[in-house]
């Protein structure tokens, strides 16, 4: 009877633990103590190597005041001490915010304020950006600096901005203190900063339950083996780097770290270390498929490659299939923690020709095991839209891998949860078996005589002409129709196009409506992560310089 | 700032979603819907086909009174109606109980009578045990009837003891309803009584939380890959079938289930429907490498077999390679949803004799990623014992797959508990590389003039002498040595031996000290799940009858 099963209250810290990535790390030293965690260069750490350490940042970070809750930030690349940090920062009770050092100074000076950063860990690699952010501060961070000797920059290391080196916080540290498991699995883990395609970054805050969750669900969905070795080429400042770190942890992994990645290197580390895993946007898989022979390596084992951010393109697909990558198209954002959704491989599929296999391929999928709903629905009516792979809606999501909330940002918060589901902002349709794919971001759609125009499908017409580099199209208002599509291009280095070429282009290869009424030629202006800024066109159109 | 992290409350159903194996069904009908979930001869339902009789089970249900926290009783086998019943039961908000079927009369009514069971699902195959159960009760439970005319029972179907049948059940069902998970991931979810080797058996709660995550941490350390096959022969009364029907539901697994297990039935099975995994206690792994070369059918793929309760001798383990069989030896308890331990295998280990790689698969190993912390401590220090390979120590756990507590025994729940730890009351030793095994329960021990004497390890050396079908070794009191060992032996058929010659054969293959200074020859005693009754084996000595 109920009361009966209701009367066993749980037993905290014995039936009930919280749920959190620090038991990852304490597991993987006790079962793979010997096993390497982690290569780069010369420096090499096994898991119970990476113990320690972790547990000398915890409780050195405690030496400098830091506390359940503190703001830890890093401005580094994917070097070890960053890797230390996804463990050892919240094992201080330290929230990791992890900055993408790609920022300018005004972007990184107004992150350390807004986030309330108590200490920044940066690598004098940095210094020259992040001297300048510290200037524009009433209230500085304490600064320690990583001085990495194989920091292979051209222009060489920069300056030390604080007090103290990482490893002279280390020595601080100690190691006889338990794993600083958090108070509730509710708890802050981490904070990640939107790129900010629109406007100031929002801070997105992670909780230990959700990013532990997302490991178990991302080992099940990819099917990661014991001991992968995972080459780190995805920016751990990127949803700390998909939450590999602690998925691989589970598995007992070893990370192969470089602060540079080509495909020279990519190649290198596949020979040197036989990687078995890596993630990488599409545009490093087309730079692979684009090497050169000699660069070229393929390894006797398959090599399994997550890939997020936009469709990889079927000629890709094809060239990196030959040197045995096997390719995963995820979907995801920041605020959920990354890949939620992915195109689960249906083996009947192998059977098709190869373009049919990569428009399959190129769709987002299905949800994660962790995730609990994904629901595409029209924006007027919040119903669910037909699964008839036409009709467009709003990607809705539920699950314990949904972010926390925006760090001081209730607004954005209560907008982002309005009628209990996270709301994607990203247009898609659903086929008939259920898996969805991306049409355009909801606010990048175009609306003309009534008719929606999605933006990406515009674009991609508009990247198969040849002279074409990169092409952003937005909406441009209009008397006749409200709105029409208008494309900014930039074309190949050498290459010359007229408007009308380009427009003839779009209404011989797609729907004469969807043509742009109007062509732009210019570089356009992208994110630090390389992501076009739609926003700054619409301003150009707006300012009546479009 | 702390106060700013803590601010962000969890909204329900959105970003907190409740863990529970409800969703693991919920999410496979979407991804898998026509992959089969279940084969029983000739009735194969898809994941679709699942999710809607689980639905029509929790709603039939509901129209016969069950609610929240109302316990629903099962006698039935390894058949669809008890895998629907993982889902359905928990939809309903019933707790579910798996009554092993091999209990008799007495023990049934038992169970039925403290578990409160509200509906107890009977299928006609064992009516004779439940009516006779029924009769000792004052306040019997409704029944519902599973008749199942693949039932292939010598004796033909019993007879039907309610007022519908299982499928009437499901008519009275509906499937418009939503997923009814549970208010809170700490809600029982079922509730499986020990075997009872001593006493009454004990009613183990299980709750959500820790089903779920027992599902996902058994996929990262046994790789369960996409879509496997997996023979239900691990009967689902036991720890529900050791969580499979769960682990297996979110890789979108395939059920066979037979009603009766022979090397016949397993052999062709695999080869009927590529069987990649099962589980099996050692004796059927002995069944399966004893099995005549007409019946061995050896496939050309690995099957991966999960076994428990005992280590696999090395010369079944040499046997079943042969047939390309992958064993991985588990331990855990009803009390930690089954296993939470594991033996890790080292590739290294691959280059080792066949028989010094069987010793270490005999070891029980390191703990699942889902387990918090096993320890192996002195009983009387409490402190950890020497990792020396050599030094016995109670194992005690800690982790989300503990059980709530046992129903209505609040004594035996705060004495399983004390001190922060589960105790398992096994005992184990600790190898320097954090490996366990196990050596003895702690009831078990004999300690003989000062000296430990582990009960298995002189068991283990009578099992080697030829004419030994099945030997237990408990202590008996004796004047001089506090306890010496008592060894009851129960001979091949046809076979004769001499009190002289077992002893004899002890001390030519052990430490004098350990050998029995008794020995008698019986049929020994068994529990409904072949566990030899140790118990009844000291009652004997107590009673002066050995």
């Amino acid at each position: 009877m109920r009361q009966n099963y209701d009367a066993l209250d749980a037993v905290s810290g014995l039936n009930y633990v919280e749920l959190t990535p620090i038991s990852i790390l304490a597991r993987a030293s006790d079962a793979y103590p010997k096993h390497p965690a982690i290569i780069y260069g010369h420096r090499k750490y096994t898991w119970s190597e990476l113990a320690v350490r972790a547990k000398r940042l915890a409780t050195g970070l405690q030496t400098l005041g830091v506390e359940r809750g503190s703001t830890v930030s890093f401005m580094a690349g994917n070097t070890p001490e960053l890797l230390e940090a996804h463990y050892g920062v919240p094992m201080s009770g330290g929230v990791l915010n992890a900055i993408n050092v790609r920022l300018d100074a005004e972007t990184v000076a107004y992150i350390l304020e807004h986030s309330d950063c108590k200490v920044l860990v940066c690598d004098t690699h940095y210094s020259a950006t992040v001297k300048q952010a510290l200037t524009k501060l009433d209230h500085p961070p304490m600064v320690v600096d990583i001085v990495d000797d194989q920091s292979q920059a051209p222009e060489g290391n920069g300056e030390k901005l604080g007090q103290l080196t990482y490893e002279e916080l280390l020595s601080k540290g100690f190691t006889s203190e338990g794993w600083g498991y958090p108070e509730s699995e509710w708890d802050a883990l981490t904070l990640n900063y939107t790129s900010g395609t629109s406007g100031r970054p929002k801070g997105v805050v992670y909780h230990h339950r959700g990013s532990y969750l997302m490991s178990m669900g991302t080992i099940a969905a990819w099917q990661i083996p014991k001991h992968p070795v995972y080459l780190y080429t995805v920016p751990l400042f990127h949803c700390n780097g998909w939450g590999h770190i602690w998925s691989m942890g589970i598995m007992g992994g070893t990370f192969i770290c470089n602060r540079v990645i080509s495909a020279e290197v990519i190649f290198e580390a596949i020979r040197e270390h036989d990687v078995t895993h890596f993630g990488a946007a599409p545009i490093i898989l087309s730079m692979l498929a684009a090497a050169s022979d000699e660069v070229k390596f393929r390894p006797d084992h398959t090599v399994q490659v997550m890939t997020a951010g936009a469709p990889p393109p079927s000629k890709v697909l094809e060239e990196v299939a030959k040197l045995d990558m096997n390719v995963i198209h995820v979907y995801g954002l920041t605020e959920t923690y990354g890949h939620v959704v992915y195109c689960d491989w249906n083996p009947e599929w192998d059977a098709l020709p190869i373009d049919r296999q990569a428009e399959i391929k190129s769709r987002q999928g299905i949800r994660f095991p962790m995730m609990d709903a994904v629901r595409v629905v029209d924006v007027n009516s919040g119903d669910e839209v037909a699964a008839d792979g036409k009709t467009m809606g709003e990607i809705l999501l539920r699950g314990n891998t949904t972010m926390k909330g925006y760090y001081k940002n209730e607004d954005a918060t209560s907008d982002a949860f309005k009628g209990g589901w996270f709301h994607s902002g990203d247009l898609a349709v659903v086929y008939p078996d259920g898996y969805i794919q991306i049409k355009d971001r909801l606010k990048d759609i175009i609306i003309s005589g009534g008719e929606n125009i999605s933006s990406i499908e515009v674009e991609s017409v508009i990247y198969q002409h040849p002279k074409v580099a990169a092409a952003a199209v937005v909406a441009k208002p209009d008397e006749k129709w409200g709105e029409t599509p208008c494309a900014f291009v930039e074309l190949k280095a050498g290459e010359d196009a007229s408007e009308d070429e380009i427009i003839g282009f779009c209404k011989d290869n797609m729907a004469g409506y969807k043509r742009p009424s109007k062509v732009v030629f210019m570089e356009l202006p992208k994110t630090s992560t390389g992501k076009i800024q739609k926003f700054a066109l619409r301003e150009l159109i707006n300012n009546g310089q479009a």
